[in-house]
């Protein structure tokens, strides 16, 4: 998705890809096939880019950290990078006040002192629901402290509704926020979004936005992040940041002048940011998750003609039953309209329904 | 520009160009080298391809009426193409009260029935102002005569302004149009478009549109087309066609919920149209026409600092004086402040001035 804007810019993008079956490979001509685990091959890689970043946060902080010791310009950094990949760094750096009860635990003692019920998550390598348990027991969280070693236990919240704030910020330290964005999870994976939160106030929305540039300056972000929270009555609790265009972020594309993905270049270029307006009153996007349904071209014949406002975004991703592999996006006046439009859209397309 | 909404739909685009360093070329994975005049590279190409289409109207309607006679899929068709390809086409086709006064004419002795001042037309081939002569005299006229054999004659029009209507239509026949688009010319080349045309009553907008869709029908027009037309007192009278996504619509990337690009694959596709709704009141393009600067990247840290809600689009090319080298949108509710936001950057970008 940042294909789009980076002709508009007139920026080359040259991509290091696992296959040619990956997103990105298919659309940027003369990807490079390779491992980006490897240093050699990233080394060889960076050879002729003015600039190296990464659609996913799983390249090891250690090769980024050797890359940039040589000279190597990579956004965002391996130190702020850490903040997204390893959660006990971003609940040591936030103010006590911004995180639920937490402990970084090793040991079944450790787990008995926290108590139950609780939250263990995996301190790396999390994503879309996984690595996270819910634990009712303290017995089930040691059987995890077992299985994984160190551990992050966090207190059960009892959130009236998650949101994501976007946030983007430049070398010179230009930042930018978008408006906050209500995340709606299903099996802990973000399912729909609406823009603004319709749900919350002014003032806690404000609030939101704030904390969101703190912690980007706080953690030296180059790059677009997003900044997911718990919403309890009037407290915000920040629950975890994603380094990168987001989910939560994909409304930008279609329902605000500029879009997440031209921003992130923007910022990893050093380039002046973009305004975050959005284009309507309300943005509303639904994610197309996977079914036994093969075929996502032909819905269009029937989700158009119902929706002639409908903007779908496809993946390219061979499908999978509980693989996201596309979005919708509509905006308009009216919040609860907009679900409805888009969340047919959405499931018809992925085979969810079939009328 | 087609490809960011075909990566959206999950459409596959392949492309023949004369050399790598057409845009489209520089874009799109896997681009095929060769003459898009020559038959056989043409039916080679389109093998594995499920429908064709243009980014220009140079490609000879013969091997177009070839391939379509083998039962390959082109669109728009031959016989659309040629009211966009052949201005007498356009004529004949016309009701004669949207046409200036006019006449084929091949001999001194006709141009002489037709008299001075007239407007000369080679039949074919024109473009950006190209092949057309503003004559004051007889004289000049038959001196293209004799050169170019057979030509069209026009009177000369004292137009207040000029407009654009941009129409879609598939092949189902559904059909839509933007907003009317009021088009400012310099050197017989488009430079500047205000969106809906500021100067026009709702009632001649209507028409526009009208015309448009009459003449979308009438050629059998499947993708989309602009119809530039000139604006006397309430009449309307109808200059040219252009068979393409056009430099009038370069708006729409910005400026509306479909972009003519967007709308052309749909058409084409015979997928169900987008809806024409521009995002704000008022969306201004401005042309980024190249100088002596060659370095057009740049300048973005002027342009994007002093205006955050700049679009900017490049088109690849290499920089010449006077060619079309990418555009830029704004959109918003103040008509002459956008004008000025555009011109402002398309002049700094392109180096006509310098702060």
């Amino acid at each position: 998705m940042m294909v789009s804007p980076a002709i508009a810019l007139g920026v080359n993008l040259k991509v290091l890809a696992d296959s040619m079956d990956e997103s990105a490979a298919q659309v940027i001509p003369g990807a490079i096939l390779g491992d980006y685990r490897d240093l050699a091959t990233v080394r060889e890689f960076a050879k002729d880019c003015d600039v190296i970043t990464f659609d996913h946060e799983h390249v090891p902080t250690g090769l980024i950290r050797t890359l940039e010791a040589e000279g190597v310009r990579i956004q965002p950094s391996a130190d702020a990078l850490i903040h997204a990949q390893d959660k006990s760094y971003l609940r040591k750096a936030l103010e006590p006040s911004l995180s639920p009860r937490w402990a970084i635990a090793a040991s079944a003692e450790e787990v008995h002192d926290f108590g139950a019920p609780l939250i263990v998550k995996a301190i790396r390598g999390g994503y879309d629901g996984r690595g996270v348990w819910n634990c009712v027991t303290v017995e089930e969280a040691i059987e995890l402290v077992v299985q994984l070693g160190s551990v992050l236990l966090e207190e059960v919240v009892a959130f009236e509704c998650e949101v994501a704030v976007l946030v983007a910020r430049s070398q010179h330290g230009q930042a930018a926020v978008w408006a906050v964005t209500e995340t709606v999870q299903a099996d802990g994976m973000c399912n729909e979004t609406i823009t603004p939160a319709p749900n919350l106030t002014a003032e806690l929305c404000g609030r939101a936005q704030q904390i969101a540039l703190e912690i980007a300056g706080l953690v030296n972000l180059v790059g677009v992040m997003a900044v997911e929270m718990f919403v309890i009555g009037d407290r915000l609790l920040v629950n975890e940041l994603a380094m990168r265009p987001h989910n939560s972020g994909h409304w930008t594309i279609d329902g605000s002048i500029t879009s997440q993905f031209e921003q992130h270049l923007r910022a990893i270029l050093d380039l002046p940011l973009g305004a975050t307006d959005l284009l309507a009153p309300f943005a509303v996007m639904a994610n197309v998750v996977g079914t036994e349904k093969t075929n996502l071209y032909r819905p269009y014949l029937h989700v158009f003609a119902r929706d002639p406002g409908l903007k779908v975004h496809q993946y390219g991703k061979t499908v999978r039953p509980g693989r996201k592999l596309g979005h919708v996006t509509v905006i308009g006046s009216n919040a609860s309209d907009l679900r409805q439009r888009a969340a047919h859209a959405a499931d018809y397309i992925s085979g969810v329904i079939d009328e």
